[in-house]
């Protein structure tokens, strides 16, 4: 918690990240509802919104762009693109976290885990790498902590990746691997994200924004991980993808920093 | 053995592990019989007791919790998610020994040890480095000695993993390759135990708690892990799933450190 | 671009790279139409020409001939034969980025990126390590963004690796991983390789220039990649299997530096 | 040569090597015979018989008893127990070089090679490194030649693994590769060994000494392996299974050291 | 070029490379035609024999006998036994640059190289070190340039191994990824020897002697490799086989340095 205070991922406890990988994880596609998204210059400049606490980019934008914006820079350091169909899910590392670190300037570094993938102890084993080396130089470790394939697919107990089980146990998993900060599926409501955050214990626990939808039912379900106890939300599509980006933003800064309720502001 | 004395994880010959690497191995849902176990902080405290030896914990809760609590800890150096379906039993590394004992201030290392499994040689070779590496630190290494896998259930000469001979082996592969302690399932008796002690030979023998059971029938098999000269016992949920999880931690130290038996302290 | 500059691989942002690796990737025979292209002090000379910015070969030819020309070496660090008939495309590391600097005098790297291949992940590791190092010692990377495989086969909504939305997607992926230019395929038109571009933002593009065919309309796709906001050209066969080839470098130079049309030129 | 006899494993060009490697590869049940063998002690002291040139010993063993015996030791560095059933023979190793030699003071390691299995190329590889970080350090390697699998099952040119013409080619992989011996299987008799032996070169060749079996018939086939230009033996079970253990130690003693025949010492 | 004349396997722009590796990769069967052949001391003294210029030996032989020869040393670097029967071509690297140059005195190194095998990138990437290495310290490098597998077999373009463009595509690749020489196999005649070594440019090319034949028909394709513009031949059996190896030494230096025909000389 400490290094994410001092990273500024967090601001009293309290986080909003800015995610800007869509272009490597969906391909160019995401970026047609807002096509000025497809600059990352639009969204480097979005960063600097004051609710923003961190911006999180791949290797490539943190290194051309990231002189372009006042923001924290969360590097994320592994990811794949959506032209592949591997046998399951795995992500690649992009980026060592040396080079995070001492060449882009990061504050923070993120991570994905699919555990439950047949890749699962490959991606554990990377992932004790990233830790440490992030640790020891005094950087936070976001974990985008994701369960999905064979092992959740096939396992009767769970209904899928957006099971509040899987997402406690997510959670969970990124406490005991050493992450400082959990980004979760919303596990569809208040108890049940209060879970999650009990399970994920000092690790702390932001919603992710996932594909676009209403603003109230958005900023009702960010209101209700604040009342949970979660630290915040990581959002992408359903800021950069609005016509006013800038107005979401500010909602938000006011749902998460000021915990008003999703009523109060709109 | 000077190693394990010197670590505490060896009080005088005989040892006490409180165990709390449940949150990744099986899930949250471990934590359901006794909520407050789900909190590392209830745990951290619990092995404060005078009983306790060591504290083996996966490097997440050492680093975020190791403050909090006088016991020696046990590092966990590797684990997998429950949600995960192999092929075969493999578990990854997810602390290296030097990041346990430099950062994290590890007395001691854990490492599960799959034999028999179709990843038996990749384990081997991983145990290797784990072991040289925490031996030229001076730190002891237990190993978890669970046979399992194809290699084991193919056998028609081996019962499965509870079959005293393949627990026998176990312990003899953890003297083999260099381990300090072996943690192995109770083989049913007595003289089963004092065979599997002999096999290990100057490697030291703890009996695996398992999955919760009456506190009589439990302490009497500890009673007799004793009896037939193993140091004692490394102890999860039949500790922390309990209501009074103290008093049994009482019972455990007079059964173990003071070589009483089971009907004297019930 | 910075980089890209100093190295002469851009000049005035403006590209024209004579590729070579024909013997490697392809075989002796795209030799056969002009035998003297089998020698490599032949192109090694052609690379003099006063528009060419940049010379691409393995290293091997680089190590053999490259006191033979003023040309930029532009080494390209991985290939594989067409002997090879994989399961799906990978594209091994020939030469370190070590070596071709320090001992090759590599003015820029290059690499071939399969993204959509099953081994794509394998391959996004290989180029974060040649990225990383490239760039610690200041030299450009040029990525052959060339997305095939598995991945692109199987998915009914790309019709190919011609596909403008996959060609628009490997620029993208050029940008995020960190690449300073990507050489892909003409996607078909002026709008298709505008739209290329834009999602490529900061990292140059320049079009690769593909087996032979006439010059008037392979000019004129120059011309449309030039107005579309790319950086130029990459081409091998187009030029050595020519019987004139000074005299396809000198339309070339006039369509790239100058930005004259075809139809000014022939 | 010099290697091995200024580490002690030849004397004055003969050998006797005691195994006990058995715990691990053929599991606690080879200890049934004569249950005192189960004890590492009893077999360290048994090396102490002036016959034994080495003791080869897994690294647990080493680590824990070496200090009780005046013996040699021969750190064995791979191994594998049988509870695994891989898809072909492959022996991983568990101990490097740097740590038999620093911090178990071997005076030479030993390396199983199947050569002839699916895994051939990975153990010449692994082997490689053995060789060379041993030699470095001045201590000589023993190569168990033990070739088997699938390319010696489906190889209808072979009767088997103890077919003289394949021993033949094991001594020499030895020879090729760097071993400064090689322990094979007996190929039957005097003439076989000496075409084993001729093949093998400068590289040194000791008998296995397999499964128990009569004392004379034993005993002969050691002498035929002196009189055959070998170097001597290494054996296990037909010592330790044994009542009386120092009596063959003495019997072989004169058959290797002496040169006596079988018949004069029995 | 440079490399390999002061190392001294090209004198004067020729080559006689002696080859004795045929222990490790066809067995002992292969010194049955002439059984002092199995005796490295033998074959280390035939090496004396003036128009040798080199020795080409595995890492064992070259540690063990390389002191009983004047021949300058090319050690080749990987290769694997007849024993073994893998999926598709691939050889293990049995001795490091290193370890060769530094331990071995080794003058020159050689590399087997199966393009066009399933393991072809693994290949690639092996000899990548190994070139790289090599240079740094001086020493030229040999491609053993042998395409084959599956890649070979299943393309119908190709009648085989020995197809000439296979050969021309074969001394290709040795150029391109950095070989000094390439050793290929006869392409069948004259002409198609001067388009292997075309295509070699730079990469000096010498023939494989393959399995004994008569020595007129020998010598003749001998004279016309050197007629073709090849280096010379790298020859083992045709030459230790021989109830008379010196007269054929005698002979090849006719035809190899002096540059005399066939029918000359015999």
């Amino acid at each position: 918690m400490e290094m994410l205070e001092s990273s500024g991922v967090l601001r009293d406890g309290k986080s909003l990240i800015l995610a800007y990988d869509h272009g490597l994880e969906h391909g160019p596609s995401d970026f047609d509802p807002a096509p000025r998204s497809r600059d990352p210059s639009h969204v480097f400049e979005l960063a600097n919104h004051d609710a923003v606490t961190a911006l999180a980019v791949q290797k490539g934008l943190a290194e051309k762009y990231g002189d372009t914006t006042d923001a924290n820079l969360l590097v994320k350091l592994n990811g794949t693109s959506d032209l592949w169909s591997p046998d399951d899910y795995y992500s690649p590392q992009n980026c060592s976290v040396e080079y995070a670190v001492e060449e882009l300037g990061a504050d923070a570094v993120g991570y994905t885990m699919y555990a439950g993938s047949d890749h699962e102890a490959r991606m554990f084993e990377d992932f004790r790498q990233v830790q440490e080396e992030a640790h020891r130089r005094g950087v936070p470790v976001v974990m985008w902590a994701y369960p999905r394939g064979n092992g959740i697919q096939e396992n009767p107990e769970y209904s899928g990746d957006t099971d509040p089980e899987v997402i406690s146990y997510a959670a969970r998993i990124a406490l005991e691997l050493g992450a400082d900060m959990a980004k979760v599926k919303y596990p569809g409501g208040r108890s049940e994200m209060k879970a999650v955050v009990q399970n994920a214990a000092e690790t702390d626990v932001v919603m992710s924004g996932g594909s676009k939808s209403s603003e109230h039912e958005f900023l009702e379900s960010v209101e209700s991980v604040i009342e949970a106890g979660g630290s915040g939300l990581a959002v992408g599509r359903n800021v950069f993808q609005r016509e006013q980006p800038c107005d979401i933003l500010d909602h938000l800064g006011e749902v998460i920093h000021r915990e008003k309720s999703a009523s109060e502001v709109l």
